[in-house]
């Protein structure tokens, strides 16, 4: 069935739980106001169902091919992109005097669910350039990297990608053995190899800008000697355009579980001509920049996809007759759909709720805002992916045996789905990310957040008592289990984190699912469900976080090195 | 790294926790004493290492094809057939009049572990010739179909499968459209189309066997109406040897997810001659033989593959460092391995106590044995397949970025083991018959099962005091909420069953655990962490089950319907 972008869903979520008119009236979102939001979301919705969801299924059977003469991407995929391009749909944040339209994060979230929704592979050459934005934005010197590569861009005329993984390295950013040799001309000369580079060749853009991290002579051992460049595939020439090409290339792509029609490049860069970004050895910092806004895209994919899967196994459910009696009518099969609204409610609520925290602390410069997205970027970026992964897995179980049939398109939502809960930081790195540098101010962050869920809990408790409860109750435990977590020293919290992520994501859709029912009435059945049928995982979870770590460090639990 | 069948730990869950001990003891089973056990244990297990894991990446990259001379399969598939049927493997429980060994499904089991672990696309053709004899041995007339069929089906010099699935019906076989024409000598003329026809062509036997569900003349409606037919690819000649070729072939093949290997086939039968199995009519019983027989195999199938993936991440992980640390010292990846195995001890032991038991009923015709197995069985098969399936996933998580590359191989265990959840009848119906059926006797024998837990839970007192605790709780949350299902109509248990058979799986693991840590001390810190941090997750299943059925029929839960 084809994809429908979920507008009316996206629209409530930020109107109704999320708080989105704190946005237009901040200054600096003034333009960003409900009506002008709306036609956005609306033009998203159009691309993403009448041209990007199309082209879904022949990015996975026709996979981007690398010959001798670069890339040759999936059927439709360069129309697919240059009509994101010039919709503007990439430069949605960034600044106008580059080009882009200055409106807040939000929005661009929502709109990159759509996108991603509808075709996941396509969807990250956008996303990687608009992490290129910010940071260039942010880090790049006067020149032709602000005067031409921004604009570019921006305009999507140019993409950006991300270097950072190297064979020997995997997450250990530390390790990065690239190197970065001055010229002597204020450039340097790139030298090494980096895998997993998404998009890291590309057909339907005249320049391609590689974000790598490398070491300078002399730099420290580890993250502190990383420094980070811009290195164009075509070196600008006297106006910045595109001149001579650049000493890199693709070396080959890798054959990848999913996102077929996503290149992922193994990159050679030998002496190659590159730009500081940034400040000597602080190429970690910068980097993170681009990383932190990608951390929120990938959240979005994870919602976005699973929604696409969600509808095809309702509409699926509702078609198919067993035994006279429509699937969706069969208990089972219910309990799985409910799941998967259920979720997918949650981990969109708790993308929307990041996004806005994002944005009013740029608008306000409120410590309490950015520290309060600190805290829901990893949940949105592991229970996004997480929940989404599942629900599309779900999807497959609903439709029986044709689900293992790629076909149906039912494993491809999965399969595509499968990296999105390693690339950007793994969700184990998330979680490590929430007990570790987020707990780091006392966990004050974090007890602000379930204050939050406690109140919206006791304005619900007058319409929905039986449901209210449990979510307080849910909260006050994870309240303790964050206290005992802040009495563990950060090394013994290894073993409690992905259970404490997974835990605060279900409290806080419990949140969201009683802040809907208050808004809605019509929604207090699914709320009933979640909080029923779900929420009741937060204490196993929390059993796991509350478990002395010693059971982790047994001797026993693993059989013996050979 | 190359699979090693895990041999020690079979015999260590047959011999201490699953009570093997008691099959040589009856007359039927005398001959399977411990040492002959164990020399077919390590006889099979060297053909797993040595002939059938290589073969197994291959069988992905290289898929079996259709062409107009039939089926071309992988790359060594057929060598590595012929040393399974050749080492006698596929007649191993068969009868000795018809060349089998006459052994227990119990060492059957075990070894189809390790034959799917090695090589899950292979192992299915002789997992469905197994259940084919077990079906022609109960139900087939006297004639060419014992003298000649059965001692070839034993050998493997033929195949056997199994067509249920048409294209309308899907997973409701009462649907079944084929139909059958009395021929006037005895055979009958079967036409019609069956899809996901496993191993439905092959071109490493000389005969392949069809067990085909099809309709009689005037049939009542539904499952009532349904017989049971061999229909061969050749016609027996006047000795049963293949003659010509029978009216039947083999259209296409399905594209899928994993199980590259095994050709899936959608069969067209044309007025093919087919020979009744057991009576008219009464094709469901004589199916249901082979299904059950067929269920134990799938819930091994879901072991052995995730035994196998468990040896790759932990290899991986122990080789791997990351910021100068093993990955298997990182907190976080210990925690995965640690659930992996975990999961791994509870679903293998679940699988060889179900087999014992299906043993001890058939040795010892004792009614309580066989209601013991019929309640394991669907556990058995959904938490074995459910469970491996998520280690497999595990797997590829704890591999990082290179998981989601294929040559890595740890996606392959994930796709291929995909649709163990969904064939031999979904997950979901192993749960509805888990609450249907085998709750029919008013709970006799899963209040027995509890009792059982129950007192392996007391016997661990002494040792193991804060271990057995929550054990014995979880068995008596587990007692409450049966009553609580019991006290429902069978209609309005659809929605809890899939959690309740979760939470059932959960408290058996916790018994199998304590009972390997009270044979074996250095098996105590692995139950701990089971206990501590998978055993609550029953709790979070028992309070889905626990809700009011209410909850899932509320009319505001799905989207209304456009």
């Amino acid at each position: 069935m084809p994809y429908r972008a979920p507008v009316t869903e996206i629209r409530f979520l930020l109107d109704r739980v999320c708080g989105y008119g704190a946005l237009p009236a901040t200054g600096r979102f003034a333009d960003a106001t409900t009506e002008s939001r709306d036609a956005i979301l609306e033009g998203a919705a159009r691309l993403a169902e009448a041209v990007l969801a199309p082209l879904n299924r022949a990015g996975d059977l026709h996979p981007a091919r690398l010959g001798p003469r670069g890339v040759t991407s999936s059927p439709g995929f360069a129309e697919g992109y240059r009509a994101i391009a010039e919709g503007g749909w990439i430069g949605l944040t960034a600044d106008p005097r580059h080009g882009g339209m200055g409106l807040p994060l939000t929005l661009a979230t929502a709109v990159n669910e759509m996108m991603a929704g509808a075709n996941l592979s396509l969807h990250l050459s956008p996303l990687l350039t608009q992490g290129q934005i910010e940071t260039l934005d942010r880090f790049a010197p006067q020149g032709w990297l602000r005067d031409v590569a921004l604009p570019h861009l921006v305009a999507g005329t140019w993409s950006g990608t991300m270097n950072l993984t190297e064979a020997q390295a995997g997450s250990d950013v530390g390790a990065v053995a690239t190197t970065a040799e001055p010229a002597g001309d204020g450039t340097f000369r790139i030298t090494g190899r980096k895998i997993f580079i998404t998009w890291g060749e590309c057909d339907f853009v005249a320049n391609i800008c590689h974000l790598v991290l490398a070491r300078l002579p002399g730099a420290p051992a580890g993250t502190r000697g990383i420094s980070l460049f811009l290195v164009p595939k075509f070196l600008p020439d006297a106006d910045g355009n595109p001149g001579a090409a650049n000493a890199l290339r693709a070396l080959r792509l890798e054959d990848k579980l999913g996102l077929h029609g996503s290149p992922t490049a193994e990159m050679a860069f030998e002496d190659a001509t590159g730009w500081l970004i940034g400040q000597e050895n602080a190429g970690m910092a910068a980097m993170f920049t681009m990383m932190n806004n990608a951390r929120l895209g990938v959240a979005a994919q994870g919602v976005g996809v699973a929604e696409a899967a969600f509808q095809q196994a309702l509409a699926h459910a509702r078609e198919r007759r067993q035994n006279g009696v429509a699937l969706v009518d069969h208990g089972d099969v219910r309990r799985m759909l409910a799941t998967m609204r259920a979720d997918l409610l949650a981990a969109r609520a708790i993308l929307l709720d990041c996004a806005v925290a994002l944005d009013m602390a740029a608008a306000t410069g409120d410590a309490a805002w950015a520290a309060r997205a600190g805290v829901l970027i990893p949940i949105a970026k592991a229970f996004g992916t997480d929940a989404g992964h599942a629900l599309a897995d779900t999807g497959i179980q609903i439709h029986g045996g044709i689900g293992y049939v790629e076909a149906t398109g039912a494993a491809q939502f999965a399969r595509d789905l499968r990296v999105t809960r390693i690339y950007e930081g793994t969700n184990g790195i998330q979680a490590m990310d929430l007990v570790g540098r987020k707990l780091s101010d006392g966990g004050e962050a974090v007890q602000r957040l379930i204050d939050g869920i406690c109140e919206t809990a006791e304005r619900a408790r007058a319409l929905h008592g039986a449901l209210a409860e449990p979510v307080w109750q849910a909260a006050e435990s994870l309240r303790e289990a964050t206290e005992i977590l802040l009495d563990r020293p950060v090394a013994a919290r290894g073993g409690a984190a992905v259970p404490y992520l997974a835990a605060f994501a279900r409290v806080l859709g419990g949140q969201a699912h009683l802040a809907a029912a208050l808004a809605d009435p019509g929604r207090a059945d699914l709320a009933a469900f979640y909080i029923r049928r779900l929420l009741p995982e937060a204490q196993a979870a929390l059993a796991a976080v509350r478990d002395d770590p010693g059971t982790l460090a047994a001797p026993g639990l693993l059989p013996a090195a050979r």
